[in-house]
This record gives structure tokens, sequence and C-alpha cells, in this order.
């Protein structure tokens, strides 16, 4: 089985959604089955690469309010976080530019698959919801790339040009394709998609059904009165 | 798609429910991507190779009363048989074993596939239901065999040696195994199983199934007000 998840690294959702399937996941008998693939999407895909501002002046300007009304969003969502085991504290981290995140995502992918892409995708939620790092800031994306087993120079190169572009803008047409607007969005074995960070329950449910449609039984229509032949004579 | 069809050249349902289930792919718009393939199941596996009496008087034998009750009993398939627009007339067919003709459309689906084995079968219905011809006579079977398009000098070294016995027995063991009792036993892509000659409408709904199943769309759990992330802000 096979989860896709398009999500951005500074998505709020996204990071609860996470906990919630993972916790989901725990529960389910063939969790070492389920191959979980991180697809690229840009929730403000005009933030600048350098940032300007913070993120809690930035929501406050765009929804009105002033940085004050930013900041109390994000205490809202910070409590939501709090009880999926998440300590959130990103009021002073600042608007940036996701694309070499996600650029990354994809290189961890090519190079040492979904579980390694996984470790990345954790660092990288962690640095901007937890530690209030710069998404876009070199360091704390080659920091955190290289702490899960990329190469050094690999990262640098990948930055140093716009390799991956086009598949950071390849996952964003399919979500596009699939009628998602906002993220984070789950599609499990291009069969079913949940929108949003559901309950932990409802991804339990997809889970369970999503493994019987992958490992069906024969479900036999008409019984013993069919109008059939055995061994001891034809129905008529 | 694939249809696997579990039943016997001797069989009375197994005939009129391969006329219930071509009507209902006559009606079905996705009918050129539907492959059927014909599977082994010896209705009476102790019927003689060398027949010693007519089928009547078999089952006027084995379920009592006589060759009168025989008659009488496939006087009543007939007339279903006609609802079908199949002349069935095979009072006086022998009673003898099908290994030889399951063998042979073996045969036809190695060499020809699902298209040519699927004439041999209508042939071989035919030639017992409405010709009431031996079932295991060899210049029956071999007529109906070259009659598709088999070369005869591979259809006798087929049937002077034991090729395929085991393919049939294959068969046998699989129906076994989907707890399948009598035929005809249709399974659609090893996911939805069939027993019995059903009307032609249950197989309509059951192509229309399996069609959706083979083509999923994704269905999306949660809708505009899920905790998701979106280019206008984070749902709090």
């Amino acid at each position: 089985m096979q989860i896709e998840i398009w999500s951005d690294v500074v998505c709020p959702w996204c990071y609860i959604g996470k906990r919630r399937l993972e916790s989901a996941l725990a529960g389910f008998e063939h969790a070492d089955e389920v191959e979980i693939v991180w697809r690229s999407f840009q929730l403000d895909p005009d933030a600048p690469r350098e940032a300007t501002e913070t993120i809690a002046t930035h929501l406050g300007r765009k929804y009105g309010g002033g940085p004050e009304a930013g900041r109390q969003m994000i205490d809202r969502v910070t409590g939501i976080a709090a009880g999926e085991g998440l300590a959130f504290d990103y009021h002073d981290a600042q608007r940036a530019s996701t694309v070499d995140a996600h650029r990354l995502l994809h290189l961890a992918l090519a190079e040492g698959g979904p579980a390694l892409q996984g470790e990345l995708k954790e660092r990288l939620l962690d640095a901007y919801f937890v530690d209030a790092r710069n998404p876009a800031d070199r360091a704390v994306l080659s920091e955190a790339a290289v702490a899960v087993g990329l190469r050094e120079e690999r990262v640098a190169a990948v930055l140093d040009s716009d390799e991956y572009a086009d598949e950071v803008a390849a996952d964003a047409a399919q979500a596009a394709a699939y009628g998602a607007t906002g993220v984070p969005f789950f599609v499990v074995d291009r069969r079913y998609g949940v929108s949003g960070a559901q309950p932990s329950e409802l991804f339990g449910e997809l889970l369970e059904r999503a493994w019987a449609d992958s490992h069906p039984l024969v479900q036999v229509v008409g019984g013993d009165d069919a109008e059939a032949c055995g061994p001891d004579g034809c129905a008529t």
C-alpha cells in the first residue's frame, strides 16, 4: 500500500495530520507494508526566498488585525498541536519560500527512498514549527539534509541549481488534477483521497478499507439455490 | 478485465449461463476490454471414457424414477434453455468423461488465447446439448478442435498423451479453494464470484461494478471545512 501526502513544510495542519496518521498506523496490523511518499505543495508560492517579515506579521497583514491577530491564529493551532504532542513555537518564524525544501525532499526520495524522505520531512517540519527556523535558509536546509544522511556536496549542488524544480511543479499539477486546493491531502493507492488533518480513527478505517481492497477475497453472489449443476445434479 | 468461468461441457446451466453473460456483455460499454477464460470443472469425474448409457438413463438411475424421470429432468432444463435461444436436444447423449474435452480447451488457450478457447468451448457445448454427441468421443473432439483452427496432429498428440491433465486438476483445485461446489462459477478480476446461471441483469451490474473498481477515481473524504491550509489560510 502506498500513501502519497501532499503537504508543505510550513503548513501546521500538515504536521498535525502527520501525527494523526502515524497514530493510526501504530494501531494498524499491516503498517510495515505501508509506504509513505511526500508530495510537494507550496501553500504560499509568492513567499520570497529572502525573508522580510515573520509569519505572524504576514498573517496579520493578509487577514487583517496586525501582528497580534497573526499571533492569535498561531496560538489557536499551537493549542491543537499540543494535543498531538507537538510543541509548536513558531510565532517568530520567517515567511519564506519552501521551494528549496521541496526540492531537497525530492532529492531524498530519489537517493534514499521513502524512508529517508520521511526522516527529512520530519526534520524540516520540526525546524520550522518547533525551532522557528527560516524554511528558505540554506544553512537550515543543508543541516537537515546532511543530518539524515544526504551528502553535503550533493545537497549543495541541488541548492545551487534548479534540480527537482520540475518535480515540485509536477506534484502541484497532480494535486490540482485531484481537485485538491489545500493540504494536507492524502491519497491511498491512487484510490482514496483524504482532505485535511482528519481524526486518526478515520485514517484507521481508511487503512483497513484500502488493505481489504488490495487483498480481495472473492465475494460470491448466488448460493446453494443458484441455477447450477454440482455433484448432486442440476437445479431444476 | 478478466472473467474466469469454471464450467463443464455437459453442464446445462453452464451453457444457459454463458448466454446470459453474453447478453449482459452485449449491453456493456467496455465489452471489448473483457477477456473470458474457461476453467475446467468435471461435474461427473467418475463418468467412464467409454460410454455405457445415455445421460437420461444415468440420471434416472442416480436420482430414481428410471429413464423417464431422467428425460423429464432434461425436458425442464431444455425449456429454460429455449428461453435463451438454445435448442437443447440431448436426451440421447451419452454419459462419458469430459477430461479430454477440458484438456483440449487448455490446448486452445495455450495455442490461440482466450478467443480461440471461447470458440472451442461453444462448439463443444453445442455438440453435446444440440447434437447429442458423445463428449468423450475422439472424432467429436478432434472435429471440433480442428474446426476452430487447431492443428490435427497437435490435437492427436494431446489426445494420445495426458498433456494438460495437470492443468485440468489445477483448475478443479482452484474452484475448491474458492468454495465452489457447482458450476457455472464466474470470477471477475479474482475479486467477485458468481455462482450459477444468474440473470443477465446481475451480470450487467457486476460488469459495471468491476469496471469501476479497475478504473478508480480518487474519492475524497473531508471537504471545504476540513482542518487544512490553503491559499486562503489555515482553518482554525
